[in-house]
Protein backbone atom coordinates (compact mmCIF):
# COMPACT_ATOMS: atom_id res chain seq x y z
CA UNK A 1 0.00 0.00 0.00
CA UNK A 2 0.89 3.56 -0.77
CA UNK A 3 1.82 5.69 2.58
CA UNK A 4 1.04 9.30 2.93
CA UNK A 5 3.57 11.28 5.57
CA UNK A 6 3.01 14.88 6.75
CA UNK A 7 5.87 17.11 8.12
CA UNK A 8 4.15 19.49 10.01
CA UNK A 9 6.48 22.95 9.12
CA UNK A 10 8.87 23.39 6.41
CA UNK A 11 11.35 22.79 9.76
CA UNK A 12 10.95 19.33 10.14
CA UNK A 13 11.49 18.97 6.27
CA UNK A 14 14.83 17.29 6.83
CA UNK A 15 13.02 14.73 8.64
CA UNK A 16 10.95 13.33 5.77
CA UNK A 17 13.18 11.63 2.36
CA UNK A 18 11.44 13.15 -0.11
CA UNK A 19 13.28 10.70 -2.92
CA UNK A 20 10.68 8.65 -4.79
CA UNK A 21 7.95 10.81 -3.64
CA UNK A 22 5.33 13.31 -4.42
CA UNK A 23 5.19 16.65 -2.02
CA UNK A 24 1.97 18.52 -1.48
CA UNK A 25 2.55 21.83 -0.20
CA UNK A 26 -0.25 23.22 1.52
CA UNK A 27 -0.92 26.85 2.73
CA UNK A 28 -4.64 27.26 3.31
CA UNK A 29 -3.83 30.74 4.79
CA UNK A 30 -3.48 31.58 2.02
CA UNK A 31 -0.76 30.91 -0.32
CA UNK A 32 -1.84 27.51 -2.17
CA UNK A 33 -5.48 28.92 -2.03
CA UNK A 34 -4.73 31.72 -4.31
CA UNK A 35 -2.21 29.92 -6.51
CA UNK A 36 -5.14 27.03 -7.22
CA UNK A 37 -7.41 29.55 -7.52
CA UNK A 38 -5.04 31.53 -10.53
CA UNK A 39 -4.54 28.87 -12.17
CA UNK A 40 -8.23 27.67 -12.32
CA UNK A 41 -8.87 31.45 -13.66
CA UNK A 42 -6.56 31.44 -16.42
CA UNK A 43 -3.30 32.48 -15.07
CA UNK A 44 -0.14 31.15 -17.02
CA UNK A 45 2.03 30.16 -14.79
CA UNK A 46 2.90 31.49 -11.07
CA UNK A 47 6.65 31.44 -10.29
CA UNK A 48 7.81 30.91 -6.42
CA UNK A 49 10.77 32.61 -4.78
CA UNK A 50 12.41 33.40 -1.61
CA UNK A 51 12.82 37.12 -1.95
CA UNK A 52 11.27 39.93 -2.49
CA UNK A 53 14.35 41.22 -5.01
CA UNK A 54 13.50 38.33 -6.67
CA UNK A 55 10.39 39.04 -7.41
CA UNK A 56 10.86 42.91 -8.36
CA UNK A 57 13.52 41.71 -10.79
CA UNK A 58 10.82 39.39 -12.25
CA UNK A 59 9.13 42.17 -12.60
CA UNK A 60 10.94 43.87 -15.51
CA UNK A 61 10.42 40.98 -17.43
CA UNK A 62 7.02 40.99 -17.79
CA UNK A 63 5.70 39.42 -14.42
CA UNK A 64 3.00 40.43 -11.99
CA UNK A 65 4.41 41.24 -8.77
CA UNK A 66 2.83 39.00 -5.76
CA UNK A 67 3.85 38.86 -2.22
CA UNK A 68 3.23 39.66 1.25
CA UNK A 69 5.18 40.01 4.20
CA UNK A 70 3.70 38.99 7.92
CA UNK A 71 0.21 38.72 6.09
CA UNK A 72 0.11 42.37 4.63
CA UNK A 73 0.57 42.96 0.52
CA UNK A 74 4.61 43.98 0.07
CA UNK A 75 4.37 48.09 -1.00
CA UNK A 76 4.40 48.63 -5.05
CA UNK A 77 3.33 44.85 -5.77
CA UNK A 78 0.97 44.11 -7.88
CA UNK A 79 -0.97 41.34 -5.65
CA UNK A 80 -0.84 40.90 -1.98
CA UNK A 81 -1.75 37.54 -1.11
CA UNK A 82 -5.93 37.51 -1.41
CA UNK A 83 -7.71 34.54 -3.74
CA UNK A 84 -9.70 37.52 -5.06
CA UNK A 85 -7.16 39.31 -6.56
CA UNK A 86 -5.97 36.30 -8.30
CA UNK A 87 -9.77 36.30 -9.82
CA UNK A 88 -9.77 39.49 -11.29
CA UNK A 89 -10.10 39.69 -15.17
CA UNK A 90 -7.01 41.35 -15.67
CA UNK A 91 -4.51 38.40 -14.42
CA UNK A 92 -5.69 35.87 -17.18
CA UNK A 93 -2.82 35.12 -19.39
CA UNK A 94 -0.39 36.44 -17.66
CA UNK A 95 3.03 35.27 -15.20
CA UNK A 96 3.14 36.13 -11.67
CA UNK A 97 6.18 35.78 -9.72
CA UNK A 98 5.21 34.94 -5.48
CA UNK A 99 7.09 35.64 -2.35
CA UNK A 100 5.07 35.03 0.73
CA UNK A 101 5.86 34.36 4.31
CA UNK A 102 5.35 30.95 4.46
CA UNK A 103 3.86 29.19 1.22
CA UNK A 104 7.11 30.15 -1.30
CA UNK A 105 9.00 28.66 1.30
CA UNK A 106 7.63 25.30 1.31
CA UNK A 107 7.74 25.19 -1.83
CA UNK A 108 11.41 25.64 -2.55
CA UNK A 109 12.10 23.75 0.34
CA UNK A 110 10.23 20.90 -0.81
CA UNK A 111 13.16 20.68 -3.41
CA UNK A 112 14.07 16.16 -4.11
CA UNK A 113 11.01 15.15 -4.33
CA UNK A 114 10.16 13.67 -7.85
CA UNK A 115 7.38 16.13 -8.17
CA UNK A 116 5.51 18.66 -6.26
CA UNK A 117 2.36 19.58 -5.97
CA UNK A 118 -0.54 22.13 -4.83
CA UNK A 119 -3.12 20.94 -2.34
CA UNK A 120 -5.51 23.64 -0.76
CA UNK A 121 -9.49 22.99 -0.03
CA UNK A 122 -10.31 24.24 -3.49
CA UNK A 123 -8.99 21.62 -5.18
CA UNK A 124 -9.30 18.79 -2.74
CA UNK A 125 -11.38 16.32 -5.03
CA UNK A 126 -8.86 16.80 -8.24
CA UNK A 127 -5.76 16.45 -5.95
CA UNK A 128 -7.05 13.40 -4.45
CA UNK A 129 -7.74 11.70 -7.77
CA UNK A 130 -4.43 12.45 -9.23
CA UNK A 131 -2.78 10.89 -6.08
CA UNK A 132 -4.73 8.03 -6.24
CA UNK A 133 -3.61 7.25 -9.97
CA UNK A 134 0.14 7.50 -9.21
CA UNK A 135 2.31 5.29 -8.25
CA UNK A 136 4.10 7.48 -5.83
CA UNK A 137 4.21 7.77 -1.85
CA UNK A 138 3.22 10.97 -0.96
CA UNK A 139 4.25 14.25 1.55
CA UNK A 140 2.53 16.60 2.55
CA UNK A 141 4.24 19.83 3.21
CA UNK A 142 2.56 22.00 5.77
CA UNK A 143 3.83 25.50 5.14
CA UNK A 144 2.93 26.55 8.94
CA UNK A 145 3.45 29.59 10.47
CA UNK A 146 7.13 30.72 10.58
CA UNK A 147 8.35 27.50 11.22
CA UNK A 148 6.00 26.49 13.50
CA UNK A 149 3.34 23.87 12.28
CA UNK A 150 -0.86 25.86 12.19
CA UNK A 151 -4.61 24.29 12.35
CA UNK A 152 -5.11 25.09 9.45
CA UNK A 153 -2.71 23.43 7.28
CA UNK A 154 -2.71 20.53 10.10
CA UNK A 155 -6.21 19.93 8.99
CA UNK A 156 -6.05 19.85 5.67
CA UNK A 157 -3.58 16.72 5.69
CA UNK A 158 -5.72 15.29 8.08
CA UNK A 159 -8.92 15.99 5.05
CA UNK A 160 -6.38 14.96 2.59
CA UNK A 161 -5.59 11.17 4.83
CA UNK A 162 -9.30 11.08 4.94
CA UNK A 163 -9.69 11.00 0.91
CA UNK A 164 -6.99 8.42 0.33
CA UNK A 165 -7.59 6.38 3.33
CA UNK A 166 -8.77 3.32 1.41
CA UNK A 167 -5.75 2.78 -1.08
CA UNK A 168 -2.99 5.03 1.37
CA UNK A 169 -1.63 4.44 4.90
CA UNK A 170 -0.74 7.08 7.11
CA UNK A 171 3.01 7.16 8.02
CA UNK A 172 4.55 8.23 10.99
CA UNK A 173 2.76 9.77 13.88
CA UNK A 174 2.07 13.78 12.39
CA UNK A 175 -0.29 11.95 10.03
CA UNK A 176 -2.41 9.78 12.37
CA UNK A 177 -2.30 13.26 14.73
CA UNK A 178 -3.46 15.07 11.46
CA UNK A 179 -6.02 12.27 10.99
CA UNK A 180 -7.78 12.52 14.53
CA UNK A 181 -7.76 16.07 14.21
CA UNK A 182 -9.80 16.23 11.19
CA UNK A 183 -11.79 13.18 12.28
CA UNK A 184 -12.80 14.95 15.43
CA UNK A 185 -13.66 18.13 13.89
CA UNK A 186 -14.76 17.47 10.18
CA UNK A 187 -18.17 19.01 10.84
CA UNK A 188 -16.64 22.13 12.54
CA UNK A 189 -14.19 22.53 10.25
CA UNK A 190 -14.25 26.52 9.77
CA UNK A 191 -15.03 26.99 13.25
CA UNK A 192 -11.50 25.39 13.90
CA UNK A 193 -9.63 26.85 11.07
CA UNK A 194 -10.91 30.29 12.32
CA UNK A 195 -9.58 29.62 15.90
CA UNK A 196 -5.80 29.14 14.37
CA UNK A 197 -3.64 31.74 15.56
CA UNK A 198 -2.70 32.74 11.96
CA UNK A 199 -6.61 33.56 10.90
CA UNK A 200 -6.56 35.70 14.18
CA UNK A 201 -3.63 38.07 13.07
CA UNK A 202 -5.17 37.98 9.20
CA UNK A 203 -9.19 38.49 11.02
CA UNK A 204 -6.96 41.90 12.66
CA UNK A 205 -6.32 42.62 8.70
CA UNK A 206 -10.62 42.78 7.93
CA UNK A 207 -10.26 39.70 5.52
CA UNK A 208 -12.31 36.89 7.39
CA UNK A 209 -13.62 37.01 3.45
CA UNK A 210 -10.96 35.57 2.36
CA UNK A 211 -10.12 32.93 5.07
CA UNK A 212 -14.16 31.38 4.73
CA UNK A 213 -12.78 31.61 0.62
CA UNK A 214 -9.97 29.40 1.30
CA UNK A 215 -12.07 26.62 3.34
CA UNK A 216 -14.77 26.29 0.33
CA UNK A 217 -13.95 22.56 -0.70
CA UNK A 218 -13.43 20.99 -4.28
CA UNK A 219 -14.31 24.50 -6.03
CA UNK A 220 -11.85 24.18 -8.60
CA UNK A 221 -10.67 21.37 -10.62
CA UNK A 222 -6.94 22.28 -11.55
CA UNK A 223 -3.47 20.47 -9.73
CA UNK A 224 -0.84 22.53 -9.82
CA UNK A 225 2.47 20.87 -10.73
CA UNK A 226 6.10 22.73 -10.45
CA UNK A 227 7.65 22.35 -13.38
CA UNK A 228 11.34 24.15 -14.56
CA UNK A 229 10.75 26.31 -11.17
CA UNK A 230 6.99 27.06 -11.98
CA UNK A 231 3.86 26.13 -11.41
CA UNK A 232 1.19 24.98 -14.08
CA UNK A 233 -2.14 23.89 -14.00
CA UNK B 1 -3.03 34.76 32.34
CA UNK B 2 -0.02 32.74 32.35
CA UNK B 3 0.33 31.31 29.02
CA UNK B 4 1.53 27.38 28.42
CA UNK B 5 3.00 26.77 24.99
CA UNK B 6 3.49 23.09 23.37
CA UNK B 7 7.11 22.45 21.34
CA UNK B 8 6.09 19.37 19.48
CA UNK B 9 9.79 18.09 18.77
CA UNK B 10 13.48 19.46 20.14
CA UNK B 11 13.65 19.70 16.39
CA UNK B 12 11.22 22.81 17.16
CA UNK B 13 12.82 24.06 20.44
CA UNK B 14 14.58 27.03 18.56
CA UNK B 15 10.96 28.50 17.74
CA UNK B 16 9.97 28.73 21.71
CA UNK B 17 11.89 31.44 23.32
CA UNK B 18 12.88 29.82 26.99
CA UNK B 19 14.02 33.04 29.34
CA UNK B 20 11.28 33.34 31.76
CA UNK B 21 9.69 30.13 31.59
CA UNK B 22 9.09 27.45 32.72
CA UNK B 23 10.02 24.14 30.19
CA UNK B 24 7.96 20.70 31.26
CA UNK B 25 10.05 17.76 29.10
CA UNK B 26 7.77 15.02 28.34
CA UNK B 27 9.10 11.39 26.89
CA UNK B 28 6.02 9.74 28.22
CA UNK B 29 7.52 6.32 26.40
CA UNK B 30 9.63 6.27 28.99
CA UNK B 31 12.34 8.60 29.97
CA UNK B 32 10.29 10.58 31.85
CA UNK B 33 8.06 7.90 33.21
CA UNK B 34 11.36 6.33 34.58
CA UNK B 35 12.63 9.66 36.05
CA UNK B 36 9.13 10.13 37.81
CA UNK B 37 9.17 6.80 39.16
CA UNK B 38 12.87 6.51 40.34
CA UNK B 39 12.90 9.57 41.84
CA UNK B 40 9.76 8.54 43.76
CA UNK B 41 10.87 5.28 44.61
CA UNK B 42 14.07 7.06 46.72
CA UNK B 43 16.62 7.23 43.60
CA UNK B 44 18.77 10.37 45.23
CA UNK B 45 19.08 11.95 41.32
CA UNK B 46 19.30 11.27 37.69
CA UNK B 47 21.87 13.23 35.40
CA UNK B 48 20.69 13.20 31.88
CA UNK B 49 23.33 13.04 29.36
CA UNK B 50 23.74 13.26 25.73
CA UNK B 51 26.24 10.02 24.98
CA UNK B 52 26.80 6.85 25.80
CA UNK B 53 30.23 7.26 26.84
CA UNK B 54 29.20 10.16 29.42
CA UNK B 55 27.26 7.38 31.18
CA UNK B 56 30.32 5.13 31.27
CA UNK B 57 32.74 7.86 32.62
CA UNK B 58 30.08 8.29 35.74
CA UNK B 59 29.51 4.44 36.18
CA UNK B 60 33.07 4.46 37.13
CA UNK B 61 32.26 7.30 39.88
CA UNK B 62 29.63 4.93 40.92
CA UNK B 63 26.56 6.29 39.03
CA UNK B 64 24.55 3.20 37.81
CA UNK B 65 24.38 3.32 34.33
CA UNK B 66 20.83 3.57 32.42
CA UNK B 67 20.52 3.63 28.91
CA UNK B 68 18.84 3.27 25.63
CA UNK B 69 19.29 3.54 21.85
CA UNK B 70 15.87 2.34 19.72
CA UNK B 71 13.80 1.33 22.52
CA UNK B 72 16.60 -1.41 23.89
CA UNK B 73 18.50 -1.56 26.77
CA UNK B 74 22.63 -0.49 25.95
CA UNK B 75 25.29 -3.69 26.42
CA UNK B 76 26.90 -3.77 29.38
CA UNK B 77 24.22 -1.19 31.39
CA UNK B 78 22.79 -1.53 34.53
CA UNK B 79 19.45 -0.29 33.58
CA UNK B 80 17.30 0.24 30.19
CA UNK B 81 14.35 2.42 29.99
CA UNK B 82 11.96 0.39 31.25
CA UNK B 83 9.78 1.69 34.48
CA UNK B 84 9.73 -1.44 36.18
CA UNK B 85 14.02 -1.62 36.54
CA UNK B 86 13.30 2.23 38.36
CA UNK B 87 11.32 -0.06 41.15
CA UNK B 88 14.02 -2.07 42.30
CA UNK B 89 14.90 -2.44 45.94
CA UNK B 90 18.24 -1.83 44.37
CA UNK B 91 18.55 1.69 43.37
CA UNK B 92 17.26 3.36 46.21
CA UNK B 93 19.40 6.11 47.62
CA UNK B 94 22.17 5.63 44.14
CA UNK B 95 22.26 8.01 41.38
CA UNK B 96 22.02 7.21 37.75
CA UNK B 97 23.57 8.33 34.49
CA UNK B 98 20.79 8.09 32.22
CA UNK B 99 20.76 8.51 28.25
CA UNK B 100 17.82 7.70 25.71
CA UNK B 101 17.24 8.54 21.93
CA UNK B 102 14.85 10.84 23.21
CA UNK B 103 14.47 12.53 25.94
CA UNK B 104 17.79 12.79 27.34
CA UNK B 105 18.58 14.76 24.40
CA UNK B 106 15.31 16.98 25.18
CA UNK B 107 16.30 17.35 28.58
CA UNK B 108 19.53 19.19 27.21
CA UNK B 109 17.97 21.21 24.43
CA UNK B 110 15.84 22.97 27.31
CA UNK B 111 18.87 24.93 28.48
CA UNK B 112 17.76 28.45 28.44
CA UNK B 113 14.54 27.97 30.68
CA UNK B 114 14.07 29.70 33.86
CA UNK B 115 13.22 25.98 35.05
CA UNK B 116 13.46 22.76 33.80
CA UNK B 117 10.87 19.99 35.25
CA UNK B 118 9.95 16.05 34.23
CA UNK B 119 6.26 15.41 33.69
CA UNK B 120 4.61 12.20 32.79
CA UNK B 121 1.06 10.78 33.04
CA UNK B 122 2.39 9.21 36.27
CA UNK B 123 3.11 12.76 38.12
CA UNK B 124 0.00 14.50 36.09
CA UNK B 125 -1.80 16.02 39.14
CA UNK B 126 1.27 16.83 41.44
CA UNK B 127 2.91 18.44 38.39
CA UNK B 128 -0.30 20.52 37.59
CA UNK B 129 -0.30 21.85 41.13
CA UNK B 130 3.16 22.35 40.82
CA UNK B 131 2.74 24.82 37.86
CA UNK B 132 -0.53 26.60 38.83
CA UNK B 133 1.43 28.02 41.73
CA UNK B 134 4.28 29.74 39.79
CA UNK B 135 4.39 33.13 38.41
CA UNK B 136 5.87 31.44 35.24
CA UNK B 137 4.68 30.83 31.96
CA UNK B 138 5.14 27.01 30.49
CA UNK B 139 6.73 25.46 27.69
CA UNK B 140 5.68 21.66 27.19
CA UNK B 141 8.86 20.21 25.59
CA UNK B 142 7.72 17.22 24.30
CA UNK B 143 10.80 14.61 23.29
CA UNK B 144 9.11 13.31 20.14
CA UNK B 145 11.16 10.12 17.96
CA UNK B 146 14.31 10.81 17.05
CA UNK B 147 13.32 14.70 15.95
CA UNK B 148 9.27 14.00 14.85
CA UNK B 149 6.58 14.77 16.77
CA UNK B 150 4.79 11.84 18.28
CA UNK B 151 1.33 10.60 19.76
CA UNK B 152 2.04 9.83 23.32
CA UNK B 153 3.72 12.93 24.23
CA UNK B 154 1.20 15.71 22.20
CA UNK B 155 -1.83 13.32 24.08
CA UNK B 156 0.10 14.44 27.43
CA UNK B 157 0.80 18.05 26.59
CA UNK B 158 -3.26 18.07 25.12
CA UNK B 159 -3.95 16.63 28.89
CA UNK B 160 -1.96 19.00 31.14
CA UNK B 161 -3.33 22.21 28.86
CA UNK B 162 -6.78 20.57 29.66
CA UNK B 163 -6.02 20.69 33.51
CA UNK B 164 -4.54 24.02 33.74
CA UNK B 165 -6.92 25.27 31.54
CA UNK B 166 -8.74 28.18 34.12
CA UNK B 167 -5.12 29.48 34.69
CA UNK B 168 -3.78 29.21 31.92
CA UNK B 169 -3.82 30.04 28.18
CA UNK B 170 -2.80 28.27 25.24
CA UNK B 171 -0.16 29.83 23.25
CA UNK B 172 0.22 29.06 19.59
CA UNK B 173 -1.22 26.28 17.37
CA UNK B 174 0.36 23.12 18.82
CA UNK B 175 -0.98 24.04 21.87
CA UNK B 176 -4.20 23.74 20.38
CA UNK B 177 -3.83 21.30 18.07
CA UNK B 178 -2.31 19.19 21.18
CA UNK B 179 -5.69 20.02 23.18
CA UNK B 180 -7.63 18.91 20.62
CA UNK B 181 -6.44 16.17 20.55
CA UNK B 182 -6.50 15.04 24.06
CA UNK B 183 -10.14 16.57 24.35
CA UNK B 184 -11.51 14.27 20.85
CA UNK B 185 -9.90 11.15 23.25
CA UNK B 186 -9.42 11.37 26.61
CA UNK B 187 -12.01 8.55 27.13
CA UNK B 188 -9.74 6.44 24.95
CA UNK B 189 -6.43 7.92 25.90
CA UNK B 190 -4.76 4.21 25.79
CA UNK B 191 -6.07 2.92 23.09
CA UNK B 192 -4.65 5.87 20.98
CA UNK B 193 -1.00 6.26 22.30
CA UNK B 194 -0.71 2.69 21.86
CA UNK B 195 -1.40 3.20 18.13
CA UNK B 196 1.26 5.48 17.99
CA UNK B 197 4.54 4.59 15.81
CA UNK B 198 6.93 4.81 19.23
CA UNK B 199 4.39 2.24 20.82
CA UNK B 200 4.15 -0.21 17.88
CA UNK B 201 8.15 -0.31 18.00
CA UNK B 202 8.37 -1.38 21.61
CA UNK B 203 5.24 -3.68 21.26
CA UNK B 204 7.60 -5.51 18.81
CA UNK B 205 10.28 -5.91 21.93
CA UNK B 206 7.34 -7.46 24.20
CA UNK B 207 7.16 -4.92 26.48
CA UNK B 208 2.99 -3.75 26.71
CA UNK B 209 2.97 -3.79 30.63
CA UNK B 210 5.72 -0.87 30.44
CA UNK B 211 3.32 0.68 28.08
CA UNK B 212 0.47 0.82 30.30
CA UNK B 213 2.30 1.55 33.05
CA UNK B 214 3.61 4.47 31.55
CA UNK B 215 -0.24 5.93 30.98
CA UNK B 216 -1.21 5.52 34.53
CA UNK B 217 -2.25 8.51 35.67
CA UNK B 218 -1.39 10.39 38.85
CA UNK B 219 0.09 6.97 40.72
CA UNK B 220 2.84 9.27 41.99
CA UNK B 221 3.41 12.68 43.79
CA UNK B 222 7.07 13.81 42.75
CA UNK B 223 7.77 17.02 40.15
CA UNK B 224 11.35 15.97 39.24
CA UNK B 225 13.76 19.26 38.77
CA UNK B 226 16.87 19.46 36.80
CA UNK B 227 19.27 21.28 39.61
CA UNK B 228 22.97 21.50 38.34
CA UNK B 229 22.82 19.44 35.97
CA UNK B 230 20.90 16.43 38.21
CA UNK B 231 17.14 15.69 38.27
CA UNK B 232 15.80 15.57 41.95
CA UNK B 233 12.79 14.95 43.41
Amino acid sequence: MKTIEVCLTPDLIHQHDLSGKIVVVVDIFRATSCIVTGLANGLEAIRPVAEIAECKALGKSGYLMAGERGGQKVEGFDMGNSPFEYLEEGVKGKKVAISTTNGSQAILKSEGADAIIIGSFLNLEALTAYLLQLPLGVVVHCAGWKGTPNLEDTLFAGALIDECAEEMEPLGDSALLAHQLFVANHENLLGLALQSSHAERLKSFGIEEDLEFCLEESKYQVVPKLIDGELVA
